[in-house]
């Protein structure tokens, strides 16, 4: 499918490299034309790269890999008229790191960025998934044994349907994809992070995840 | 030892009786000197009951297992004179269930229930732990298969020792046990609560934990 993955940062670059890697037609969006990350990136995998707007208006499904605390406004610089009734899979953290070590989660009135997005863009289909590991679990979920979990929150079953069988293009198991239920769910992944920032520095190590085991 | 577990709700009995189970002199603190939560709990376990004040001036540790967002006041309750050089497990959550499901984790300016105790009672010796779990699986981790994990936060390591101590005696393994440093990552776990709920809700079912899963 055609997919514009919107944020050029690690997370942007190795979800997009994964979506080329598993044979989507893959844009990077950035904010300019001219992002060099974006521009490298797209060379090295020859794909493409564009504004937010010239990727989103070309794509299928967006997803955002924005910094959580600018994704409204990089989804305004693409566009509503080309995300509408597109699913939007957002996988960023609203993560304010201005006060140092530890960020704060920042969630206005407890209302997730993922909610967020969906009320200023009522016409996408917006899924929260992925947000709660490093990107190089994300896109290999192997690296860690076990039986580990990524979650899915969303409004739309067809949409989550979908982004689940993207997942399970990753390499997720269908028993791995949890489900958590409407999109306020991602109240919760986002607030994780707090703990996750603190699992990572008692794990001594970035490639670790969470295991939602039952009785 | 001698232990005063504040609060007769389901987690403070809970507790309280697994303590008196292996082998500590519990008294169960409450509000009131007539709770009868806490007068039934007492007969039934041949233990000890009473203010939270009496409870904690003979106890050399003391559990705060009362709503997160009253505990502040129940251990002034208890007073700062009945807290002094003590180890002071908190299990607490601060959630705010007055707007319904789901709840919100209530940490004003992004500080911790734990951190709000351990400033309003600098001589105690705070320590975070078991507040991510339903206390079915608290007392009795062995009802979850699998390499499942208990948190512990604190500036004391001496303390968090002891608590660890006690959470060997309720069954958890020496690796079930996550030391996440000091007494700030006790945000990232009251936070957890958010995303805990929802998980809840996918598993159908209360007996469930995470495992930190390395790669």
């Amino acid at each position: 499918m055609k997919i514009a993955v919107l944020g050029t940062g690690e997370v942007g670059r190795r979800l997009a490299g994964k979506l080329v890697a598993v044979g989507h037609e893959v844009t990077l969006g950035s904010r300019t034309a001219d992002n060099p990350a974006a521009i490298e990136w797209a060379t090295a995998t020859d794909a493409a790269h564009g504004t937010f707007a010239q990727a989103a208006a070309g794509a299928e499904i967006v997803l955002n890999a924005t910094g959580g605390l600018v994704s409204l406004a990089a989804l305004r610089a693409a566009g509503a008229e080309n995300l509408r009734g597109k699913v939007l899979i957002d996988v960023s953290n609203p993560l304010d790191f201005s006060e140092g070590f530890p960020p704060k989660v920042v969630q206005p009135d407890g209302i997730s960025v993922a909610e967020q997005i969906q009320a200023a863009f009522p016409e996408a289909k917006v899924v929260k998934t992925l947000n709660t590991m490093a990107n190089e679990v994300m896109v290999d979920p192997g690296q860690v044994p076990g039986p580990h979990n990524v979650f899915l929150s969303g409004d739309d079953a067809d949409a989550k349907a979908q982004v689940a069988g993207i997942l399970r293009s990753f390499g997720w198991g269908d028993d791995q994809v949890m489900d958590l239920g409407d999109l306020s769910s991602a109240r919760g992944t986002e607030l994780f992070l707090s703990l996750w920032l603190r699992l990572m520095g008692a794990a001594g190590a970035r490639v670790f995840n969470v295991g939602v085991l039952k009785g």
